[in-house]
């Protein structure tokens, strides 16, 4: 029972037994927010805070519960300070998963086994400043020790990807693939969608001024991804489209808001049923996987957002949501000709896509519990429904979703603990044979994503 | 730990000797899908695949996840053929209960300890098929072998229910209880609406062109159902209606569907909230068990059910319904009058019906996880809500919802022993005094729900 | 593993040692029914029944469910007599957390050991009896006997609050604190509020005319509770209000209701919508804790609403209710202003709460499990969601929610007993340090909350 100790997590000797079967695999990682120019710059990091925190929104959330000004969070504190204040308040984050995240992180990679605390933060900054100058304090030397084989970042459609060849380049194999995730095009009632329909049309030459042209734009970026190992897109909606509205409805809504007017929520949603189906019908045609990240309502914390912006903390989660109505006509138009991943933010929608998931057979798969979910009892419970309604053989594999570097082992780590006490509990209670558990495992974290994404 | 070992599914001592105490207790099966004419012919069954899978369509929707072409689940293939295919994947089924299932099954009832694999299927499906020719595997035997003492089917108001007489005469006893499930005459907004009704009409000679000659034939079946033994109704519906509405509102509402119009979604409304009510009123009056089935989205995924029809898989929950406004209404309506048994198919359902259960009295009472929820983590997280906000002792008791005979005896032994583990869990941290636990599931598992029932 | 033992509810070496540290710490109560009134007087109680079932709503629905007549709960028969039905049908009550609260009280407070039932009722009665005619069986003796440092009691704007002082003089120091519940004055579209108006104006000599008048004397109360002591106002509301509607809009519907007309539910909530809000900013001033019970829907059970009044029984959550969409936009006028305590009755709203409550930052926290939720259970899911989304460290407090004088024992002793168990596992399993977690579980017992409501 010592901290972070070798029965972290695990709770039978079956449960060790199958950890000491998975613990060494290689990472592949099938959906993360990675910063492939830092790991293409491949220089070291400047000091403790910028690599634990300064990217890193589940730390900053935490911080603001105990009362950390913002200064010391996102302002302009030396990192130092910043983590001097992080040190002051970290026993209090205990029960939460960046407690465990940042001390597995500060063990595995840099030898530091000190607990983080008022009277230790000086000490481990100094100690990791150290630790984060040698030459292996690289990102690539990282990613080499953490074990990742290979590792999809978020990208948008016009992005050249121009450091995905860097980094793969350096690493002599494909570590680094790109993702797919035309969100802003298909935003039509964003602000700065017509701005970043001006972008994407010079990235390739576009005048962009109709639907057809965007479709075209869209296809030549899927293409251009493809041909860089693009293997999967990705969606991050609040709720799902039903991809079922018409081409000419859609052009309408383009017209209209192209010329300056501002949609009305149906006819938003009329452009965006239309524009998903047709961005999945590029993904069944080259066999990518099209993921969707549901149900996060985002930037709601008012002040967070006016001052510094999204993706910044202040996101949610809402049980009130209807998931059903739009995604079965979207499953049925592409009933087995579409690989699809869905990835859950609310426990209370996590049943009902499990019969989903269930009903519409071979192709349509669970995630990995994401996000607010992503810590030891929300993938325990999520495994609940994916073994219990759905199969464990189908799971779509462990994501870091990677907000900083380290992310991919300490995550990674964890659900390997957190699936291996599971599945032990399960062999323990006699529901599975030992054998047949050991299969299962390692098709979970590893053959199993890596075949379904053809990684 | 052994697999489905002695302390399969237990993990206490005292969980142990709780199911010790249960397990050899008869099987009182309150609501099933038997095929009475199987039971009636009492033949040996031609092979495996047709007593393991061919009716069950649980298997199927997990083969279909390990994307096994639908010719060897529900086409042409031969028996043999499909048994080998499932044999092929099984292993991958791993943590669905329905890996369990069948393994229990070949045990308990078939001596067949193997595991079900690749290497294993032909030599199980020989040693499965001369099991089957014997004389002791018959219908009537093997429902003797498993301990049921007396089963619920599910009918159709039309049904004569011979069939059942040839059962209850061979078995020498009430074996087999007819249900009555008079959906098809509520579906008014079905295209077979009108079809049902002539033949309803047909086996009780009347004209049936009008709502109160509908209720007449109705009621002719309910008594006709209770003289045979009938002691409970039971309704699969979406949500449910309020039974409110008026004969007049819904008199209209038949005359023009009966003429050939199709119904509004409110006047369909309208229609099934009256005639629900109505139907609820003859089971008050004879002390029946009014039993619901609330919250399938039946037959979503349309390529299952364009090519095979219903009740073929493809069937989902959905966390999004509204089921406290009209459930509240119906009870108000029949307060203390009626027993009513709540079956929940979506787990974020289940904490209302238990406030709802607890807030109607001693006759509203929470029949068991449902379907999707039927595996040893769905019972048990239903389990927590029976105790702690619900009482135990009301539990209206275990049912197979069978689509095979050998569910009786598997899902009945899982169910045990899940709520033994609970129980046994609640004795060991002092919540429960063993003795006081003994007369608890002696009661959930046989005397509450036969006596609830009157079986 | 005997009942109630020493190891009650606690299965882990470290449980039991987390629950060593804080068993003996004061009682923290910050929101409860308490009988003020029956304290300041500190006269023995008459008989059992009267303090254990006689006040207690959660004891007469177990009771109901069991099939015991009105007469014998809330009706004529005698103290003696209900006590004896309750006798007979106690064991039947085993799993729920009534059957734990009151052997807890029966072997904590008056030292009887002995199991209730039908072949104990009788001895039970009469030991209890004898013990409660003792000097030190009175209201404030029982008080400091479990240990209650200070309780918040639930009173109404127009209360003078008189016995709060009886009580604290006899104590000698601040006991019992008073809390603002101004649930009448906002409720316009009950039958009763115009004549709420009158004794509420009386009480302020105001006319009560006018919203204008109303805001003033709600301040003037509002000033008059902070003087006595209050820290915090409660409002119990089936779903949140946004608190953005106009002073201009609430005027007309206060004028049109006070004109004798009946508001539209949207009338109602633009009011309701207002005046939250205006209450609000007082608590905001004053540095007062606005506490939220969200989700009951009050007096579902007709035929118990008719013949007995509110608060009764029959009361139920929703999981279909939308929270989100109101409580954004509330949250954000206040932002960092104003603390705010979170109550939560349905499981399936907890996920969605926690993400607000981590959004918003220091002062918007989650309060215990609250009523249907309040067993042994229900805090453990709850406490699942404030640990892995939001932070232990940021709970605000188990709350008694009493509805009769021992709750404040037997309820904190089970949450304490509850959480040390949680985190003690969390301990075994290497997530957290077991000094970081005494700290911890001592914060979250005592000093987190007291300090919070400044008690």
């Amino acid at each position: 029972m010592s901290f972070l100790g070798e029965s972290y997590l695990l709770s039978s000797k079956t449960g060790i037994r199958l950890f000491d079967s998975v613990r060494e695999l290689p990472v592949v990682d099938a959906h993360n927010h990675a910063n492939v120019a830092e790991i293409a710059a491949n220089e070291n990091y400047s000091d403790p805070w910028r690599l634990f925190a300064a990217t890193d929104h589940y730390v900053w959330e935490v911080l603001r519960k105990r009362s950390v000004p913002e200064k010391f969070i996102t302002g302009d504190a030396t990192p130092e300070e910043k983590w001097m204040r992080m040190a002051e308040v970290f026993p209090q984050l205990a029960g939460n998963p960046v407690y465990e995240w940042m001390h597995l992180d500060l063990r595995r990679y840099l030898g530091i086994d000190a607990l983080i605390g008022p009277d230790t933060g000086e000490e481990i900054w100094e100690e990791a400043s150290r630790a984060l100058a040698e030459d292996s304090s690289r990102p690539l030397a990282f990613l080499k020790k953490i074990g990742v084989e290979v590792m999809c970042s978020t990208d948008d459609p016009k992005d050249l990807l121009e450091e995905h060849d860097v980094v793969n380049s350096a690493a002599g194999k494909t570590l680094v693939r790109p993702t797919w995730r035309p969100d802003k095009a298909m935003n039509i009632n964003a602000a700065s969608w017509r701005d970043y329909l001006s972008e994407l049309g010079a990235r390739f030459n576009s005048s962009l001024d109709s639907l057809t042209e965007l479709l075209d734009v869209l296809r030549f970026s899927h293409d251009y991804f493809d041909q860089r190992g693009c293997r999967a897109s990705d969606h991050g909606l609040l709720k799902p489209y039903s991809g079922t509205a018409s081409f000419e409805d859609a052009d309408r809504v383009f017209k209209m808001v192209f010329d300056g007017a501002f949609p009305t929520a149906a006819d938003a949603e009329v452009f965006k049923s239309f524009i998903l189906g047709e961005m999945a019908e590029m993904d069944a045609e080259k066999g990518w996987v099209f993921q969707l990240h549901m149900g996060a309502v985002r930037d709601v914390r008012g002040i967070l957002f006016e001052s510094l912006g999204p993706d910044v903390g202040g996101d949610v989660s809402d049980h009130n949501i209807d998931i059903l109505t739009p995604l079965v006509p979207f499953l049925n138009r592409f009933d087995d000709r579409l690989k699809v991943v869905l990835y859950c933010l609310e426990p209370g929608h996590q049943a009902t896509l499990a019969t989903i998931a269930r009903a519409f057979g071979a192709k349509v798969n669970l995630g990995s519990a994401w996000w607010l979910c992503d810590n030891p009892i929300g993938m325990r419970r999520q495994l609940e429904y994916i073994g219990g309604v759905d199969l464990f053989a189908n799971f779509a594999g462990m994501v870091s979703d990677s907000r900083k570097l380290f992310s991919y082992g300490s995550r990674f780590e964890m659900f390997r603990r957190v699936l291996s006490d599971v599945v032990g509990a399960m062999v323990e209670r006699g529901q599975v044979p030992f054998e047949v558990a050991e299969t299962l495992v390692e098709r979970m974290c590893y053959s199993g994503p890596k075949e379904f994404f053809r990684l």
